[in-house]
């Protein structure tokens, strides 16, 4: 950590930051320069609140060195973590996992309809939303504990594992009992509440990436949850808000490799949400096992016409027949299999 | 509503997309152009999905003459909306009104200090968080209800008005019982179901714009707390994040106006996370005024120094004595008082 | 077109602007809704001056149905537009074409030095910089026509073509004069008198987006060279700029397939640029081809710690010679060659 | 200064970075932590091309303590400076001076006609573009020459001072020879050949940020035309690319208390362009004198509808006159005049 003091900070000021910092069981080290001084700060800097020095008199930036996270980064782990969600689906390893399905759970016949071909076209993981948050109250907002019942069935009709959205701290419990892996989503990324008690759980999380998130605060997310006792987070690049307005969201490849270097945690990719255009799935789709991505969480619907929520950005089953082709040639070239 | 069809679609497809406008109880004007075909939709459009529409083989995009909200909207309510606090404190009046106090409440000695300064200089209301919403698990998360409690002294012996901020459905009862008004922070804007249950009782809600939401996402998220039923919103701009890094959010100050031609709901500025920056608070919160905020949410403390939270933003008392003083004359240029 | 009224727009200014719209030789179909009126407007409105109908009285805003540019567009030249550089190296048809070499002509010793490990390697195109737009007026500007002629050098001696970026129009011609394919930078994306005089010579010009251009904007860009009757431009995807701060720059990957959809014209990426950071070159190369880009800009130096601009983001001529070896395989998943 | 090492560099590569910073005629000072070395870097860093350090192997970042421009900065000049443009007229001091008039010359009597009111409500600079850079090829691009006489017409009939925009090297000389104030705009705020020249001759330069410059970029870019020699440059800020989508621009008023602290330059504000819509311009002007800057430059045109350009976001003289008054009663409060 390295605290940058003002031009005109005179070295009183100095010596009284230099205190506070060894009053922390720290190291501080002052280092005058030809326009202003800086102190360099050694020890284990992880816990501070950087918030007390900055607002010392004379302070003028603080640089983090060490990075604030510790459980998620690769530093404190620096093997690969693999997410063990059955005896045979694993996130993280050489095997890339495809997860689809549609945006929400409609009905019974449409869930089982979309598992089936999912399922045969190689997917491991359906995806689907019981619980959805929407923009407008006036959007359709999920079947709830109904929808929940119908994964429930996918799973054992299809032998398919389940991932699933929970949107509070209240339904989170029933959420883990019908479903493999919770989803936090994008616009809950920064819910601590939420977090903290997906961390109480042993369920893996599958944490989305939120819309102008650093991929600092998405691990802080991840560290929220791995703080709380569970280290099966999954993370989930899935497109930022930026001023390019050709597509709904700007996928953020390069996220893949950082992430990876960083933190231990297995990271896929949405590039469903990331695009929000059916017709940019499958180029995107390549890119992200390409970048790197340990799996994809695609929306797949077989009548994209009528979905309730999300149709402009599902593929139907047949397209994702091509696509699933076409990630195990991309896998081969990364050598991973699909 | 404007459906706008693909250069290629065919007039089979346009006719399926108006049968379906017309499904839903809506008029489907088509309007075929020289490239491709655009088809109007009349009628009561704000409650459509339009997911469902853009669904639909070769329709291209949707473009929205109506806006989706409705309860917020000035078309539906035409006068300002005047909040009231108290039977003195009214918000989106002429009175401009000060939100002032710590980020945290940190102990009762350090909320009675600040608070005897602010309300001196002005201030209506006291602002300082018990439950705090942090970026890493190991920075200060507040008092929780001994917090609340402090504040409730604060009230009894400043005469102050309270503001502070619920993080998740179940401490949001707690939080009502002992505030006037309820924050609801940039982190949870989208977090839908603390929104409703804000909605569902009766205290006023202070809602902050989230850090990359549009202002079509701002009025929705508002129209969740009042389609609950609660009409006493406010709404706050506190900055939002883009490339520029002097700052540490780009305060939007054209989002006051902008509102206030939308909607009926008063709107305040929060140059202290507008600009995360102590120096920039007093030339913001001239800038505020100036364009039409109807009050300020600042940050002071008596100590930044030794702050427990966003230290490098508060101001002190003295600088807040001036802050009010300038404020008078801003307000009385606008035709305020303050 | 479509030209939305405000929703309290008299049925005078309605007529008004429809008399306008029909002034210009084109068809106003006006739509009343419940709340407001639209005007669909048919006929060739692609070259119509949008800012004179949008200042109407009454006039809320404008929705172009039909893209305002029509040369690059695929609706006016269908096929993919296939670039000519020599009798051996096209752009934009089943070869991918890798363009790589030193940010900055340094000395005739460098360039010929990192030109032989990049032609081995199997580069087609030799780029480095003789001009340079930089930032700061005191970093290293360029050896200007003392570095083109080190191009010409490099051209003869290794059988490579030459990529150079032109940054003004007093010295395009004398560029134009050493260069295989003239380079036109993100800062210069709408330097419109520079785009000019690049269409008024014949040479190919690579026209790079600028940091925060829609890909409409780019487009436009290029419709000024073509305008101008040259029609060999490339495009090129570099990273735009967003509040992202893992990366120099976001890569947005997703503008290459949107580009190949509205236009004919061949795109290729840059990761160099597009990141910031030499260890994100390689991951980002493969999605770039995987995504189906018609090639890649990479900066390469055989002394990256002791180059004059952009060390950090070069790599070595061994990591090129591992790029090109991963880039063969996913050409090959995507039926091209390399 | 300071060098970030990465993790796992070895202490060769320590000192090998310390020996080339030694080499450059500065002082190193390895700081060994518990998880990585940094370096500080004393002495005069402002020239230091930081490329050539981040290419050593092991250097993680380098974070710049002191800022790299020199001449613009208030350390090298703490007054204010005070530009000016005539005896009468000066940038900077405590009369606010306000630039208004058309977006585009489009003939004498447009030009004459609007002078005249704003000449009459205290405008004292005339502002009107004779070149005009357009996104479009097909877009009207000014009368050139025969609009700066024009100007000069205006200049002499209605004692007006004039500010106009230059595209290019090849006519900035002609533009300095018509004009009191050289306008540099947006998409120009890089182009570094034009910035020299504007350097190279005595014209006072008005200089537009960058849509998505930050405000380094924005004082380098200042610095260019200092470093020329000419030392009377005027910055304006012009609003930025943001996600928004309810202006066009986002005009960031922080950025004028910052760079008025940064630099000794004054700064003016465009809320015209910088927010796009005509009905935020009253109060985005307001806004930016409460926040400090030292005039306004807004568009009026007497006919809004049939502008040739920027038609929506132009005021009308009305409006104008209204704009004036706010503008003093704003003004006395910030203790100038107007």
């Amino acid at each position: 950590m390295l605290i940058v003091m003002e031009a005109n900070a005179t070295s009183q000021m100095v010596e009284k930051v230099c205190t506070e910092i060894e009053k922390m069981g720290l190291k501080a080290h002052a280092m005058p320069g030809a326009q202003r001084t800086a102190i360099g700060v050694t020890g284990n800097t992880a816990q501070v609140d950087s918030d007390r020095i900055l607002a010392q008199v004379g302070v003028k930036e603080i640089i983090h060195v060490t990075k604030p996270y510790k459980l998620v980064s690769r530093e404190f782990y620096p093997e690969n973590s693999v997410i063990e969600i059955s005896s045979d689906v694993k996130i993280g390893g050489d095997k890339i996992i495809i997860m689809a399905g549609p945006c929400s759970v409609e009905s019974r016949d449409q869930c089982l309809r979309i598992a089936e071909r999912v399922a045969k076209a190689g997917a491991k993981v359906f995806r689907a939303g019981a619980y959805k948050p929407r923009t407008s109250p006036y959007s359709f907002q999920g079947l709830k504990e109904e929808g929940l019942k119908i994964l429930a069935e996918v799973r054992k009709q299809h032998n398919l594992l389940i991932v699933t959205e929970a949107i509070d701290t209240e339904t989170l419990g029933l959420v883990a009992e019908y479903t493999d892996i919770i989803q936090i989503g994008a616009r809950n990324m920064q819910n601590y509440s939420l977090l903290k008690k997906a961390g109480q759980q042993p369920k893996p999380v599958l944490l989305k990436r939120g819309m102008s998130a650093t991929l600092e605060e998405l691990l802080m997310a991840a560290e929220y949850i791995l703080n709380e006792g569970n280290r099966k987070v999954i993370l989930c690049e899935r497109g930022v808000r930026t001023f390019a307005d050709h597509t709904r969201n700007t996928l953020d490849l390069s996220a893949i490799p950082f992430v990876k270097r960083m933190s231990h945690l297995p990271i896929i990719s949405d590039p469903s949400h990331g695009t929000g255009r059916r017709d940019k799935v499958l180029p995107l789709s390549r890119a992200s096992l390409a970048v790197g991505a340990d799996g994809l969480l695609i929306e797949v619907h077989h009548d994209p016409a009528n979905a309730l929520s999300d149709g402009q950005q599902s593929i139907t089953p047949d397209t994702f027949d091509k696509l699933t082709k076409e990630m195990q040639a991309i896998a081969a070239v990364m050598g991973r299999s699909c």
